[in-house]
């Protein structure tokens, strides 16, 4: 054991909550309008980040960055927000999960993970976008 | 600014990736088996805690918990892991994220994030489980 302070766990403090969604809000929109950017600036800038987007897994900024340039701008697949959920957890952690209606009339979901670096703040270590299948698997 | 010690962000400590990887592997086992137990255990047991499964979106540990409940045992999707990362980043948080190749050939990814409480320790505090589209939505 040591005497190191407890970690802070506070769930939801309010200002964290309006950093991470201040932050969701610019990389939203950016993405409507292929501000590459916004998008890079967003994610954590290392090999360990990691994005799994619909049809394709990123491993490393290298590869999310690349994703991002060859994706064609004025693409938005989400029509609709059906659910959005932010959860802080102390100062430095935190999630996204937006569920959303897609053109084709099926349901995705994004999560981003959030941690706060004390270099560069918050960035995104690794998100996961996908489609919800429409029925039971078993 | 405050004169609190800065975060630890040191990525991948040998210690936290053990810890990280037999919670990771117990979980996986109790999928196979549906050890229910094990299964609710891994998980924070907050109404915070986010897990999108393929087909179904759980909100806060209770509804989590009973799509365990509800799903048959015996039902493995991974019929082969294609690749697994385990992240940390100081000693408090983690992620997990798996690409593995499903019965019927498709790709799934299964994501995790952990955050270490101190009265109960390493939980998953945000889950993503889903396929892999086989082509561009774009």
């Amino acid at each position: 054991m040591t005497d190191a302070p407890q970690p802070d766990r506070r769930v939801n403090l309010p200002e964290v909550v309006a950093e991470i969604t201040d932050i969701f809000e610019r990389y939203e929109a950016a993405l409507a309008t292929k501000d590459v950017d916004v998008l890079d600036n967003t994610f954590w800038n290392s090999p360990h980040t990691i994005r799994y987007a619909m049809h394709e897994n990123g491993y490393g900024f290298d590869e999310i960055h690349a994703h991002r340039v060859r994706r064609p701008a004025g693409i938005n697949i989400k029509q609709e927000r059906l659910k959005l959920v932010i959860t802080t957890i102390g100062t430095d952690f935190a999630t996204t999960n937006l569920e959303f209606r897609m053109p084709n009339g099926r349901t995705g979901r994004q999560s981003q993970t959030f941690v706060k670096f004390p270099d560069v703040g918050w960035k995104v270590v690794a998100a996961h976008v996908s489609t919800q299948e429409d029925k039971s698997l078993w």
